[in-house]
């Protein structure tokens, strides 16, 4: 029997656009989200809503900033029971930028944080709930940042803020299903009035599992990435989220033939997935960034010697 | 704190021979062998010992039959505290071929078989026993023979068969972390009087979660491969696995550059691993055998042909 609370978000091309600058073709995030509305998912995120202030739209794509009339121009005509998120992170936003929702194609906004700056993030998300939208606080790094920080950060949660949604995102991929069925167990002992979401990410093949582990203790919003792209060895892969899930509106098919005309070749240039470097930063649970960096030497093939680089940083 | 009864057996060579028809060259197979053994794996699974009567030497490898001669020549000179495995299908040995274990240089002998197979898996177990080796039984394609027959299967396997160890087998990789704990709270229920162990596929990126699964259970003989190397998706990857388990004899750093110089070419031709047609066989729990094949034709990147045709035929 399925459980008909359950929203699965793909953020494709907003984690995929890490890999690439968020220099993704009109035309394909207009497949991708066709592709995505026919398949059933629930929101489809795609991009920051980063301030043109503080970025070069010389530098980055156009999902780097995710504009209405961006947005605009990736839906338009394409036939879609799906909402339409974007992240925000604290700190690069333009606030005075963001209009009501009634006036936005943008349903949803997704304020991404540490736990350190979660006032700064109850603030924001206040100010867009204030505004119409649906809103959720991710929750980054949460496999390093689980003291007595966290729990203060979750009362705060609770009682301050309007979110709709926390979420649980395992940034260095680094947890198992252990962990993660700890910390929903601690994220619902707080939260009692909202949802909660989980992220995670593939370092050590476990994005899949780690996100049945949070349905099996009833977390709600799941978010998948079509063919698990996204940064570093990538996300939660759409395609066995969905094909798992029971609830008859979920569909594979219609995504099946972008995996093999657009994902793959994609794939091959940026590289997401299981490489043996983000394995080893999810072990050690640590940030991806120094195994990106390694494998951009003439010397990433000497898995060996980013081994004994990873664990002398560690002393 | 480990848990020092447990065990991981690399069967690298032998189930990824059941992509090159077990045609490893002598000199891979020795530096597979030097790194494992460095790696403190405690047993090295080295192919099947098939009989040559029933299969052509012209057109198998070595490692479809494992004579003792070809595994002296893999282990000579090679210091090792390893134990050495072969696996024996149900009616395709020459059992007047098997020495005794103090005249051979196997220490175990693994037999796999279907459920219904589960009297003659016992009759040859039980002979492998008293001539000395170390014994498992591996019970193939569990999540499809769930019924009345596998509770027959296990009683006698309890009360007839002295195999060391009894193997949940998920051949089509189409198990999440539910069906394992299930599964092994179901074998611990009957089987009292033997280990258990767990050998997972990794259609559905699920086979290193699997294992954990099987872990927490108290399974305590786990299976991986290196790079995951193996039939179609391939096996859980040991790389992770041992960099999971914390016991201190385990080290990933021996494996590391056996790795990028041999298994990810390797895997370029081989082509195992996360592929949507083994996904798609996993999520409705079928044999890869229909995935391969469609692999093999033009078509092979239609993927919405193969999900009508994998569909189609469960009507």
């Amino acid at each position: 029997m399925y459980r008909p609370e359950i929203k699965v978000l793909d953020c494709s091309i907003r984690d995929g656009g890490l890999m690439n600058n968020h220099q993704f073709s009109l035309d394909l995030v207009r497949k991708v989200y066709k592709a995505l509305s026919e398949a059933g998912v629930d929101y489809i995120e795609l991009g920051y809503r980063n301030s043109k202030k503080m970025f070069s739209a010389d530098e980055y794509g156009p999902w780097k900033f995710c504009t209405d009339e961006d947005i605009y121009r990736a839906i338009d005509g394409i036939e879609s029971n799906s909402k339409i998120s974007v992240m925000a992170d604290v700190g690069r936003v333009d606030m005075e930028d963001i209009k009501p929702a009634s006036e936005s194609p943008i349903d949803m906004i997704r304020t991404a944080v540490y736990v350190k700056d979660i006032d700064k993030a109850i603030a924001m998300t206040n100010t867009f709930s204030d505004l119409g939208y649906e809103t959720t606080i991710n929750i980054m790094a949460l496999s390093r940042d689980q003291g007595f920080e966290l729990d203060e950060a979750l009362n705060q949660i609770e009682n301050e803020c309007q979110a709709d949604v926390i979420y649980i995102v395992d940034s260095f991929g680094s947890m198992y299903q252990e962990s993660v069925a700890h910390l929903v167990k601690k994220f619902k002992s707080v939260i009692k009035t909202k949802e909660l979401g989980f992220h995670g990410h593939n370092n050590q093949q476990l994005a899949f599992s780690n996100t049945i582990e949070a349905i099996i203790h009833n977390a709600n919003y799941l978010d998948g990435t079509i063919f698990g792209i996204g940064r570093a060895a990538g996300n939660c892969t759409l395609e066995l989220l969905i094909g798992f899930l029971k609830n008859p509106k979920y569909t594979i098919r219609p995504i099946l033939d972008l995996i093999a005309e657009d994902f793959i070749p994609m794939q091959r240039d940026l590289e997401w997935g299981y490489m043996i470097p983000y394995a080893m930063t999810g072990m050690t649970n640590n940030h991806p960034r120094a195994a990106m960096q390694f494998l951009k030497t003439e010397e990433r093939d000497k898995y060996s010697a980013f081994y004994d680089e990873i664990y002398t940083k560690m002393d």
